[in-house]
């Protein structure tokens, strides 16, 4: 299981990442020792320490790329400002059901591993989340400056909207009767309704 | 710290209920031993398994107690048949958000630890939650039939609107700007929106 080899940080890095991502998810952060990753990426626990600090630092690392892919990833993917909130609040919807499906692990780890940062890792998560929670928010407010949307509370409609659509993540299989296609067309058709100006 | 004493099931059951929530909720199931909780408990390891003959049972008993309750609570709110799907689904939509907001470390480990259930107990917690979502789902489906809802696909709606409700838990703070019967018109007002026949 354990096979010895050298530990080279370009190569073992995105191991080491994926072993304690799927680690974590499946028995969580306090439960899976150093050594426990470094066995499923078959090197010495000493390698490991060429890689990161501590566990600590290991989640801290896999939580703050998450929400950094996350955020660039959206920032890449988000229409111009010209194409109206509509368009933006669709991209969005559709954007956060493919990311997020498509990294199952890093949703969940990110989601129940808060409690286990350390007070200065939690502050620069929680804002990375307050980041992005401010992207859907701003949509929101812009629907309603453009008369396109009514929406009482956006902050609260932003964290409604994107709990609501991880909560794709606990149900969606591939192969299912819908394809993810269908799922955020779905999602899209609740959104809209939920925010529509209908004065 | 831990007080020796007898152990009588009537007397320690719940604080063995409320130390394994807390604890499991705090740390996770995999990283908290017996001898944990009988110690918080303030009881010999010893006289815990007069309680439960092991961890796995405990979180199994815990976690379908808390989806029992939250059955029977919502059955003994729900507004009679004949009162209109709308009414049952503002009752369901506060409901969801006050019951759930009372009980964060039982909601929490209800999500976090379906994983760590076995395969015999994971089948009848997931037959409970299938349960719930059937009861907002039948709601959803009553509200077409009376011609009030317009919702293209009740069982997914009814996922994603507990999805959203329970996502409250993630941010609601008592004395925060909004009481927490603000915050369930709030989510009622987007609720009601979500589903509404329009036409």
């Amino acid at each position: 299981m354990a096979r010895t080899q050298g530990s080279h940080s370009g190569i073992t890095g995105p191991r080491v990442r994926e072993a304690a991502l799927h680690l974590f998810a499946q028995h969580g952060y306090a439960a899976v020792s150093m050594r426990k990753i470094a066995s499923e990426v078959g090197v010495q626990a000493g390698a490991l320490y060429n890689y990161t600090p501590d566990k600590q630092t290991l989640l801290f690392d896999l939580m703050r790329t998450h929400m950094e892919e996350l955020l660039a990833a959206w920032d890449a993917a988000a229409p111009p400002t010209g194409a109206g909130a509509p368009t933006a609040l669709e991209a969005f919807t559709r954007f956060h059901i493919r990311f997020n499906t498509r990294r199952a692990d890093a949703v969940f780890v990110s989601y129940m591993e808060l409690r286990n940062l350390e007070p200065e890792n939690f502050s620069i998560i929680e804002g990375l989340r307050r980041d992005y929670e401010t992207r859907a928010e701003a949509i929101l407010r812009r629907g309603v400056a453009e008369g396109r949307f009514a929406v009482a509370e956006p902050r609260i409609a932003a964290m409604a909207l994107i709990a609501m659509l991880t909560g794709v993540n606990t149900w969606f299989r591939e192969r299912g009767r819908l394809s993810l296609a269908e799922v955020e067309t779905v999602y899209w058709d609740m959104v809209r309704r939920m925010v529509a100006n209908q004065g």
